[in-house]
């Protein structure tokens, strides 16, 4: 888009619940009222509804996603994976649609994504933020035929997807923290959230949420944010094209999918270790029952962390927040 | 209650979306009209609401439930579980109630108990057949801090706490049919559903749904069923008081439970293999991937089924139908 034209957009996202005068964006962005008035005209030919009232001003109305079916399937090479997938402008959660969706019958490898995610999940019911239009707000959801406690592996196996997938598209190398971040330089730019609806020996579905920032700019992150977060975009400096990276993202999740199907967790395993940060460093795990510092060992078959400590006693950490020095 | 009056509402029962006339009544039970009119009268003290019409004759429109928090709770010992409990008349199935709880956030060991569930859910999407008044239909609901691994653990727990339960109160000794069947003299008394909610590393909750038979008489059963279930009220003689069995069985739950949560599986584990059918005997395993036909050697500390086939190889059985040659 048209760097000015992209100007009169932001202006008006701004003030999505006042009018701005056609003066007022003239001087903000320093170009003719006319300019302005075409960026406007431009703006609704690729979809956006900007309402027009004199001596008033200009508002945005409605805003098209650009999370279109139609623009990912052209890229897609998977062969089950998003066949069916549903994408939504504002959700309070892709999580809870995948759920529905599951419970009303869908097909193994639905994809679920929006634009806009009101409560997105993060692990332990925390919040995920997740701007319009930045992110890939994604659920996947699968019937797998798994006993219950391989259920943390596809948490890793969809980490080492996404670091592949990443790479494949933008040549940028991200790192895994365990157990479901992906991380750049230290900064988060994915997490990962799966769930689980099961009986005891036989799993109904799992569903895996991908919350990845694409095209965050440093102004989408608030203060609190700012010094933990990043995107694609900010490390690789331009925009992307999210539904061709979806498309990349899900192809890897399937290959990788197939392969632990078919010979188990052992190579997704191995895969992970390349990618992962602070094994064999000095870490702090958080959790529930209390903190543990020790040395990253490695993770197991099941994929659960295990932890050295001073003693020499080996913890196996089922769910904690992980902390490594700062380096 | 009184033998005739049972047989008056059996018949009302049977003939529920029409009139069963007061002559029709006496002539069917060789009762006279006015005997029919009391037994009606005594009913309707008793809770049932029944239509009278003239020339067309009666109509019952409702039976109260006998399962009632208030009925139960003087028996009942526990510390938390049952602590918040509800009663149905009549619903599909207590678990899709106790789902609903879960997630409005009803309190770790909330129970739902009903007389009459529609569609009672078995293992692997199959039914339970639940007809009125004569089981325990009940959903178990818990918010434990455990690994997704040890959920089947619960099931082998729950089959425990209700063979110490039933021996306590009535004294039978029943068995139990890896993974989920309580058995008597090879037929079926009662059968679990453990279902889960949670995070690769955190677990929501759990819904432990038990449909135990309990006053049903051989005429409740219909043939397919005759030759494989029972009921407690069968094999022991007499009607049992649902309300008093509910509240002991629960207070075995806790105890059980309370245990595993301190000191792990080992103890259940041992408790578990004292009751168990069929261990140490040929069996047939029937599973999504094949069927497996060896000796039961023993659970694991999961609380999976090993089973070593002719060749010694050991099979660990997660999911399966068990078959053991008849004696």
């Amino acid at each position: 888009m048209n760097e000015n034209r992209e100007r009169v957009l932001d202006e008006l996202l701004q003030h999505r619940d006042s009018f701005l005068s056609g003066e007022e964006l003239s001087k903000r962005l320093s170009i003719s009222r006319t300019a302005v008035w075409k960026h406007i005209e431009e703006l609704r030919r690729d979809g956006y509804t900007i309402n027009a009232v004199r001596k008033q001003g200009y508002m945005i109305k409605a805003v098209p996603s650009s999370l279109e079916v139609s623009a990912i399937h052209p890229f897609l090479e998977t062969e089950f994976v998003g066949k069916e997938m549903y994408t939504y402008g504002e959700v309070m959660s892709t999580q809870l649609i995948a759920h529905e969706k599951a419970k009303s019958g869908a097909a193994s490898g639905t994809v679920i994504l929006a634009d806009l995610q009101t409560q997105g999940k993060a692990r332990l019911g925390r919040r995920w933020h997740s701007p319009k239009g930045t992110g890939i707000w994604m659920s996947l959801m699968v019937k797998p035929y798994l006993p219950l406690s391989a259920i943390p592996q596809l948490t890793l196996l969809t980490a080492v997807a996404l670091v592949r997938g990443i790479h494949q598209e933008i040549g940028l190398e991200v790192q895994i923290k365990w157990p479901n971040d992906l991380l750049f330089h230290g900064k988060k730019l994915c997490g990962i959230l799966t769930e689980v609806q099961a009986e005891a020996d036989q799993v109904n579905y799992v569903i895996i949420g991908i919350g990845m920032n694409v095209n965050h700019q440093e102004k989408d992150f608030d203060e609190s944010l700012s010094s933990i977060a990043t995107s694609l975009r900010i490390e690789k400096g331009k925009k992307l094209d999210r539904n061709k990276l979806i498309a990349v993202l899900l192809k890897e999740w399937e290959i990788l999918y197939q392969l632990y199907m078919k010979q188990g967790f052992s190579p997704i395993k191995t895969l992970w270790e390349t990618y992962a940060l602070s094994l064999g460093q000095q870490i702090t795990a958080r959790t529930v029952q209390g903190n543990y510092t020790g040395m990253a060992k490695g993770i197991t078959d099941e994929g659960i962390l295990l932890l050295e400590d001073e003693q020499g006693t080996i913890h196996k950490i089922y769910s904690a927040d992980i902390e490594t020095p700062k380096t």
